[in-house]
C-alpha cells in the first residue's frame, strides 16, 4: 500500500499529521502502509512555481492512492490562472482519470443539532452521492459564446456516452453493495434525451447487481426529497451536473461541512481522498482545526482503494466514539460538550480504536 | 378585466368556485373582471376530444389574465401523448409565450411545524423565484441519441440568446421592486459560458435598476443556501433548468406545497396563475380541498396583470388572518386547529377581508 500524502495548503498539514498518526495505529491491523510526501497546490506554488510539480505527478502516478488535506488561500488568489492551487487538484483528477466522485452526507446523532433541519429528519442521516466527475455539460463540446442576428448568444453541449455512464454506474452499484443495496439513480428523462440513456444504461447494468435495488428519481423531486425525507435514500448516483448541485444540498443538510469526506476514484480503484472542507487559512497552525473529515477520508481509502472494510469501520466507530464522549473541535463545539484542539482530538480518535 | 377561467380536473372546479367567491367580494374595491370558463385538461378531452380545444385557445387569446384550477387525474394517464391533460397548459403557455414562471415560496408561521425544517429557519420565510420557461436546455436544439463509435451518445443543448435573458431579467426586477428590491441571479458561470452571458446581460441590465440590489449565486451553492439559511433571500432569478430544481425545493421548504400559488407570464404582462399543487382526484368533489393556493394565485394576478397592489394585498392578508383565526384544511389540519372544508375555507376568507 503506497499512499502518496499531499498536506497541501491552511490547515492541510496539521489535520494530515492526525490523520497519518491514526493510520500509523492501524499498522497492527494490516495497514500496511508506505507514506509519500508531495507537494500540490499553493504549497507547490511556492516551492516550485506550479501547483502540481512533475515530481508529484510521479508520485501519484506510482501510489496506490492518494491522501489530500486541503488548499488554496487568499495568498495565491491573485495568481495568474494556471498557477492557482485548485489547478493542482484539476490536474491530478485529469492525469489519474478520477472519474468517479463519492460524496458522503453523514449526520452523526450528537452533532444534530448543527442541522437547519429538524433532527427526527436528519439524525442519523448516512447517504453517499456518487457524482460523474469528467463528463457532462461541464466538459462537453461545442461550447461558447457567439453572434447570431445582431445579439450574442451562449451554449453548452450536455453528453453522455453509454461507456461513460456505464462505468460511474458500477461504481455505484459496487458502492450500494457495500452499504444498503439501495441505489437511486437522478436524471432528468422526461426532458433530455442525454439522462433518458442515462437511465436506459442505468436499468441495463442492474440486470449485473440482482442485489441491488435500482429506483430513479427526476432531479427536480429529488432536490425536493433531500429537503422532506433524506433518510429514504442510501445511495444515489448522477451526472456532474445535477451531482454538483445534489451533493451539496445533501452535506448541507448535515450543517456540518467540516465532518464530511470524499473520494474520486478511476476504474482501477485507485483514487484521492480528500476532507470536502477548505483549507481555512485563518486558522491554520493554531492546533485548533477538525481533522475528522480527514480521518474519514483515510477510512474511504481504505474500503474503497484497499478493500478494507473492517479497518475503515474501526476508524469511523472511533469517530461516532469520541462524538459520543463529547469530544469537539471549536467549529462543532457546542456548550456541555468538551473543547480539544486538533492534536487532542487525534489523541482521543486513536484511544477510542 | 377580462378573466378566462379554466376550473380543469379533479378537485379544480371546487377550489375555483370559492376563488371565485373572494373576487366577487373584491367588486366594489375596484375589481371589475368579467368571467369567462373555458375547458382545459382532463375535462376538455372528454367533451372535445382535445386537453386544449379551439374555443378555449381563442378564450385565452382574448383574455386579460386566465385563472387555473389543476388539471390531470388517472382516468387520462393511458392516453395517447396528445390527448394527455397536461399538454393542454403546455399549449397555452406556447400559444401566449408564457416565458416567465413566478414561483412564491411563502411559510405562514402558523404553517412552521409543517416544515422538515427548524422553525426559526423558515417561519415567515417569503421568497419569489422567477423561473424562464420556454428556453434552456429543455428546448435547445441539437438533441437527441446517436450511435458514435458503435455505442450511443446522449446529447442536449444549453442555450440563451441576450434578448431571452433580457425580458426574463425584466421582470425579475419589475418583481423585485416590488418587494424588498433584492434579486440573487444564479447560474454556473465559473464552467458553463451559457451561463457567463447570463450573468453578463442581468448585470448591464442592473444599470436600469439603480433601485434593485443585484446579487449572484452559483447553483450549488444556492441549493445549499436555500438550505441553510433561506430567509437571506428576496427574488431570485434563474434559467429554466436550475429554475426547475431550485423552485421546487425552495417550495419544499415550506412543506405545504398546497398553500403555494404560481403564476406564468409573457411580455405584455399577460399571464396565466394557478396553485402549485395537483388536481388530488382522490378528494375531488368531497368539499375537503384547500382552497388557499387558488385564492393567492388571484392574488398574484391582481398584482401581475392588472397591478392592483391593494386588492391583491387584501386577499393575502385575509388568508394570513384564518390562518392565524386557526381554520385549517385537512392537509395542513393539526390538533389545536378548527378543520372546515373547501367552502367553510372561502366563508371565512370573504369574512376576513
Ligand atoms: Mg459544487
Ligand atoms: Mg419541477
Amino acid at each position: 500500500m503506497k499512499i502518496c500524502v499531499l498536506p497541501g495548503d491552511g490547515i492541510g498539514p496539521e489535520i494530515m499529521d492526525q490523520t497519518l498518526r491514526v493510520l500509523e495505529a492501524l499498522r497492527g491491523d494490516g495497514v500496511n502502509f508506505e507514506a509519500e510526501f508531495a507537494l500540490v497546490g499553493g504549497a507547490a506554488v511556492d516551492a516550485t512555481g506550479s501547483p502540481l510539480p512533475e515530481a508529484t505527478v510521479k508520485l501519484a502516478d506510482e501510489a496506490d492512492a492518494l491522501l489530500l488535506g486541503a488548499v488554496g488561500g487568499p495568498k495565491w488568489d491573485n495568481y495568474p490562472r494556471d498557477q492557482r492551487p485548485e489547478r493542482g487538484l484539476l490536474g491530478i483528477r485529469k492525469q489519474l482519470e478520477l472519474f468517479a466522485n463519492l460524496r458522503p452526507a453523514i449526520l452523526y446523532p450528537e452533532l444534530a443539532n448543527a442541522s437547519s433541519l429538524k433532527p427526527e429528519i436528519v439524525s442519523g442521516l448516512d447517504i453517499l452521492i456518487v457524482r460523474e466527475l469528467t463528463g457532462d455539460i461541464y466538459f462537453g463540446q461545442p461550447r461558447g459564446i457567439r453572434e447570431e442576428n445582431g445579439e450574442r448568444v451562449g451554449f453548452n453541449t450536455m453528453i453522455y456516452s453509454e461507456s461513460e455512464i456505464r462505468r460511474i454506474g458500477k461504481v455505484a452499484f459496487e458502492a450500494a453493495r457495500k452499504r444498503d443495496k439501495k441505489l437511486c439513480s437522478v436524471d432528468k428523462m422526461n426532458v433530455l434525451e442525454t439522462t433518458q440513456l442515462w437511465r436506459d444504461v442505468m436499468i441495463e447494468l442492474s440486470a449485473d447487481y440482482p442485489d441491488v435495488e435500482l429506483s430513479h428519481m427526476l432531479v427536480d423531486n429529488a432536490a425536493m426529497q433531500l429537503v422532506r425525507a433524506p433518510k429514504q435514500f442510501d445511495v444515489m448516483v448522477t451526472g456532474n451536473m445535477f451531482g454538483d448541485i445534489l451533493s451539496d444540498e445533501a452535506s448541507m443538510l448535515t450543517g456540518s461541512i467540516g465532518m464530511l469526506p470524499s473520494a474520486s476514484l478511476n476504474a482501477a480503484g485507485k483514487g484521492m481522498y480528500e476532507p470536502s472542507h477548505g483549507s481555512a487559512p485563518d486558522i491554520a497552525g493554531k492546533d485548533i482545526a477538525n481533522p475528522l473529515a480527514t480521518m474519514l477520508s483515510a477510512a474511504m481509502m481504505l474500503r474503497y482503494s484497499f478493500n478494507l472494510e473492517t479497518q475503515a469501520a474501526r476508524i469511523e466507530t472511533a469517530v461516532k466514539k469520541v462524538l459520543a464522549a463529547g469530544y469537539r473541535t471549536g467549529d462543532i463545539y457546542e456548550p456541555g460538550t468538551r473543547r480539544v484542539g486538533t492534536k487532542e482530538m487525534g489523541d482521543a480518535v486513536i484511544a477510542a480504536l
